[in-house]
């Protein structure tokens, strides 16, 4: 990897190697989860978050700061939208404050309403976009191998009142969008992607691409803008109504139109977003390295896999997801999570719990129609491990060391 | 005004008399709308960003990215929050990252539903961010001296279906608080002010406070975060609501309790909140004494008054504003505006139109069950000139001596 994204793993090196700590867990009593000394001396993290420039983000955001245009569509947003529409390949593109409002303008401007089929296993922030603006989720579920929608589950879930379908391309992985594509046409209602975890991912042929997609640039994303998102599409009258919507309905001579919010991306966000992504390809490569060194640190560890990343297309590798077999491996995700907690490597649940178990979204509130298994078991069985600039390759051995211990010694 | 503040003002002076430009306006022709040099050599503007402190936020930004931490309730946040509760005086502060889904999140978590009576005499966003999350603005007139919602026109308009009051502080004047919070209590439902151009602006002895009040701190406003909001409410319950909603429904432990969007302000906002607040006070002075300038410079132009600052209140200034009688000034509002924009002075209709005459919210699309003629009339009159600390008191001597020209030559 190429110069200023290394700093963030030569601080992590030494931060860890100063904390003397122990480097192989060859007895269960070298576990800390049973009295031994943590194997991390500081917290290593799920999300901790990328800045591989930061000395040209400071320059970019003091430009703003002396032109005296830090919104409101300046030049550091228009070029950061240029600069995504060179990873997305989709025509038209418009930043915004975050994903979460994003979606929601992502999915007024294809004029979804009523029902909205998705999945329960995802973050809840997909969810939650829809309800924010009165559109209820229907959940469908997912495949097991991959995480994402099953199209043949949606098919049975479609209704009268369906009036749109949101695929989630969880952890980077692409849904079967030629499948939902299928779905959508029979059911006569839009199809809109979730993208919020996958930018930097793409189909190795062309696919279809649902009616518009929205990536984050959340602040634990691969690329990120302290907040973010994009919404992207090929269509030309849906980028015109996402343009208005995200700046107050207003047209390009500033008269209202149609409804609209504030979703519009700042010119501090858009710089670091500039920044960011002069290194993407580098950011991409330390992630995928990682990912590979844990693919061969887990691989003879017994009911510990990692979740497959699907072939044809590429793969940002931004979330390594293990699932725990409890059978195989003699303990289960939460047991597996406690016990890396005690050597301060902190994991994630993505994505657990399902939506359709959250307060707002439980059967007895909302229409469920279908089976959920698949997103029970996955709820019950992922784990997320850190990656990302501030991981180095000898922290993933170690973790996967501790890993195939607590399943040895379990 | 103290230091860092200063260095907007010496480079606008500087801008502005390289231009070698004309210094008064003696004949009708030296009015640039008649032929002659425009007065400024360069755009004078209505809502150019303050910035009294870059190094300050550079310092404060290069922080948070050096403990990357870059959103998600961060210490930045923490601490702006804590700055602002200062000057809102209320027990409880939220930071946003914009008003309009501040306004969305303070609505939802005061329980508003249904119809809301509010002014259509304000900036669009106050009527999106209701009509955003399905509730449907209901128009009400305003006062015609302070622009405000008038208590006789909303209780007029309250019927079964009024399930809310927004009124809206419009460019700084407080509405008549009591008055409003009287005829929300006769109709059960919550009153939420929209504070957004009100920061800064107090009561001078205590006044109803409604259940929740929004700021604005966008990049036009006289303390900018880029972008950015604060939900500011006295209820415990209010409160707890809206710190889940502006995060995802997370309670305190990150369990999904309710709905949510993501409203969060981000580190690099929270960071120019900081750099700015502590120069408010200066820039208040400056802003006052800006209005005190165009106040006696425009004290003898006949049919163009400065609207005015209600007394019991502080006052931030943030706009000034001008209502120009057509009848009186010989000219109206429009012929004045481009009288002055042909001399690079770059006025706002701050508010103009009414928001019931835009497309979403016309009589044929909502309910308009009152009268709207103070509204009608003002927002055919009212101009906003530049002010702020881009501005000097020789820039508002120039161009209120542009005013008087083109009254007197109308």
């Amino acid at each position: 990897m190429a110069g200023p994204a290394t700093t963030d793993v030569r601080a992590a090196r030494l931060r860890r190697l100063a904390g003397g700590v122990v480097r192989t867990k060859r007895t269960r009593s070298d576990l800390a989860y049973y009295g031994g000394t943590p194997g991390f001396a500081e917290d290593i993290r799920v999300g901790t978050p990328n800045v591989p420039a930061k000395d040209r983000y400071l320059e970019l955001v003091g430009e703003a700061i002396d032109r005296r245009w830090l919104s409101n569509l300046g030049p550091l947003v228009r070029r950061f939208e240029a600069l995504a529409a060179e990873r997305t390949l989709r025509a038209h593109n418009t930043a915004t404050n975050n994903a979460t409002t994003a979606l929601q303008v992502a999915v007024k401007a294809c004029g979804v309403t009523g029902e909205v089929i998705m999945p329960s296993f995802t973050f809840v922030a997909s969810a939650h976009a829809m309800d924010w603006i009165g559109l209820t989720p229907v959940f469908a579920d997912v495949d097991p191998e991959t995480g994402t929608l099953d199209p043949r589950s949606v098919a049975k879930a479609v209704s009268p009142r369906t009036g749109g379908i949101l695929g989630v391309h969880i952890w980077g992985n692409l849904c079967d969008t030629a499948g939902l594509d299928d779905v959508a046409r029979e059911a006569g209602v839009p199809l809109v992607f979730d993208s919020a975890q996958a930018f930097g991912c793409l189909p190795l042929r062309p696919a279809p691409a649902g009616a518009a997609e929205v990536f984050s640039f959340h602040a634990t994303k691969i690329l990120n803008c302290f907040e973010g998102g994009l919404v992207a599409t090929d269509s030309a009258e849906v980028h015109a109504r996402v343009r208005s919507m995200h700046n107050f309905g207003f047209d390009e001579t500033m008269d209202v139109v149609g409804p609209g919010t504030n979703a519009k991306m700042n010119e501090s966000s858009a710089a670091m977003g500039i920044a960011s992504v002069e290194h993407l390809d580098d950011m991409l490569k330390v992630y995928r390295a990682l990912y590979t060194r844990y693919r061969t640190g887990l691989a003879d560890v017994p009911g510990v896999s990692l979740m497959a990343a699907p072939q044809g297309q590429t793969h940002n590798h931004q979330y390594v997801v293990v699932r725990v077999d409890p059978e195989a491996a003699g303990l289960d995700r939460d047991r597996l999570m406690a016990v890396l907690d005690a050597e301060n490597v902190r994991t994630k649940k993505y994505f657990s719990p399902g939506c359709h178990t959250m307060p707002p979204y439980r059967r007895e509130t909302v229409h469920t129609p279908v089976d959920l298994s698949v997103t029970e078991t996955l709820t019950e069985r992922v784990l997320a491990l850190p990656t990302g600039l501030s991981v180095t390759p000898d922290d993933v051995d170690r973790i996967c060391d501790v890993i195939a211990a607590a399943v040895r010694y379990a």
